[in-house]
């Protein structure tokens, strides 16, 4: 409920009157569970100045709802009936009708054609910003969540490296970690890329059947779930052996990743972190292969604030946790690329990941 | 490229000038590659008067897109980039700054802000039901992997069952399902829901750590992907014996399913399809513990039209494939469902999948 206060508070002073929460994540991070909610509407109300949060389901989530949302007020509806009338019900009822709704980016254009829709003096508004805002800071408890999620992710690389050699598939590989994070306690593993050769260098190339041979470079990211929680880490070896290049390149960045980790305390900007990384990789003469930002926030979201890239002048504070994960990607030849899990504490910089970043010839 | 054509055709006739594609799957649907499209954007307009289809991604997927994408149309941002003044630029250069674009009904609202400002005297309209109705009719080589997905899902099933045992848990069965999918070539399994006991009657509850008891009822709902094509299977299984209740839920659910795919063929409305499953178990005295529709068109996504449902008027054709899954759930007790994918021949059902409905006890 704290968390509801915070909003309201926040609602308040942007002068918007009430929230609309759609997101499978912000459903959760306030209700304390979620209902799918791409296809069929589902959400939660949150009235700014009177009233308790109502929450609308399909019916067929009305049991989970009532035996986990931490609010009382629960609306449903069955697949024949529109969901635009119970939400035009809703806000006739909580006195919405001339109201600013606050509602995420993410909102589907079809939800919020049925808002509008409600009533013609309706205003919307991105708030998006207001609940990224409330969660960009960890508590204990969510960054404990995560710290367990990067061990579980840990276990699953090591097992993966173990895994390889020539002959045996990237998709192989994959199966190798995420069954490992799976008997782990992982609740869910989102995504385990595993790229060879020179698919390595597509910074979000697919998995596939393609076998790991004398020589290559094994790129491993990973992103699993621990009680809503994620962690995602990068790993690229080597099998055989390293050429020259290989191992200069793999170097670079890793160097520029201790390099970001190393600024990173309170009061230091975003930017700044991202800066540390990008003028290393640039100083060595590879600024143009390292084609995105430094890291992304991390938490109920595999990305969300604060974003690790130029321009983000987020000053960083204690409870904030992100990526830190520099590459340098070589179309047609290969890519490498190093990443951990990193929260601020009080003073610096806290791993929440721990795997070693040694070149590692399997 | 077809495809396209037949769009364009369509937002002439609908007065549409440009359409705006930007989820994974209609990107996937019309250029043959798609870009995660969530947090930073990724798009494309197909203009429909005249010019070609334009791509926009983020710089960390051009190299994808220039090897995969039938349009050979390519624009990227990096992350120090704004796409809006990209986009911005796009409107004006295919002169649609007067323009009523057609866009998904999934569009987040974040994108939607973004193309309305690109000008004031834009217009935006859902045209969800486009990409629909041109999705809808499945191509010979579609439905033959979809078929392809359909047998890999039964072999996971199948193992899934060898596997249960008092003991074990929802969680191990879950895996061992996705392991056999995987080793079978199945490309991705986005859900693989094992729910036993009282968990069964949750129509959407999550897999968890629960072990399977003697006399347990165990509910497979597994969903899995085969070169982008979705195969979606239930099946429901006893452990140890049943009890006489649990029996004849089963073979109601099953009549009922039955009775559905019987009705299917050419000219049928989709709704006579989901009646034939209600009536049944209405007529058995359960109507108020079917809390969903009958089923739901399958492709390039799990849930897409047509669905099964009461209303639903959409005339069957030749081509359209979805899931039969009726299902009883007795809210603290335990719930059955029993679901399959089926085609439209020329003249009735076809089923994609292919396993038991036998009463099983393990």
């Amino acid at each position: 409920m704290e968390r509801v206060e915070k909003m309201k508070k926040t609602g308040k002073k942007a002068g918007i009157d009430a929230f609309l929460v759609n997101s499978e994540k912000n459903m959760r991070y306030f209700a304390g569970f979620s209902a799918l909610a791409i296809e069929r509407f589902a959400g939660i109300i949150i009235p700014v100045e009177t009233g308790a949060p109502i929450v609308v389901v399909p019916k067929l989530e009305e049991e989970k709802a009532k035996e986990y949302s931490a609010f009382k007020e629960i609306r449903s509806y069955d697949d024949s009936e529109n969901p635009a009338v119970l939400l035009s019900q809703m806000v006739e009822e909580l006195r919405l009708e001339k109201a600013v709704f606050g509602v995420e980016g993410t909102l589907p254009f079809k939800f919020y054609r049925m808002l509008v829709e409600c009533s013609p003096k309706i205003r919307i508004e991105d708030a998006s910003i207001f609940f990224s805002q409330l969660r960009i800071i960890k508590s204990f408890e969510e960054l404990k969540r995560m710290e367990k999620a990067a061990s579980i992710v840990a276990e699953g690389i090591k097992a993966g490296i173990d895994f390889i050699k020539p002959g045996v598939s990237e998709l192989a590989i994959s199966f190798q970690i995420e069954k490992t994070i799976k008997e782990n306690g992982g609740e869910s593993v989102p995504f385990c890329i595993v790229l060879s050769g020179s698919n390595s260098a597509l910074p979000h190339g697919e998995t596939s059947n393609t076998k790991v041979r004398k020589e290559d470079i094994v790129l491993m990211d990973v992103g699993a779930v621990y009680e809503g929680y994620y962690a995602d880490i990068t790993r690229t070896v080597f099998v055989g052996e390293t050429t020259k290049m290989q191992k200069k390149i793999y170097e670079i960045v890793v160097k520029a990743q201790e390099a970001a980790i190393k600024t990173v305390k309170p009061s230091i900007r975003a930017e700044e972190v991202d800066r540390a990384a990008r003028k290393t990789i640039e100083d060595a003469g590879y600024g143009e292969y390292f084609t995105h930002r430094t890291g992304h926030g991390l938490g109920l979201e595999v990305h969300e604030e604060p974003y690790i890239a130029p321009g983000n002048k987020t000053v960083l504070k204690p409870g904030m946790a992100f990526t830190i994960e520099p590459g340098i990607y070589l179309a047609g030849k290969f890519g490498v690329r190093v990443e951990d899990d990193i929260a601020v504490s009080t003073s610096k910089s806290k791993l929440l990941s721990n795997l070693s970043k040694e070149v590692l010839v399997i």
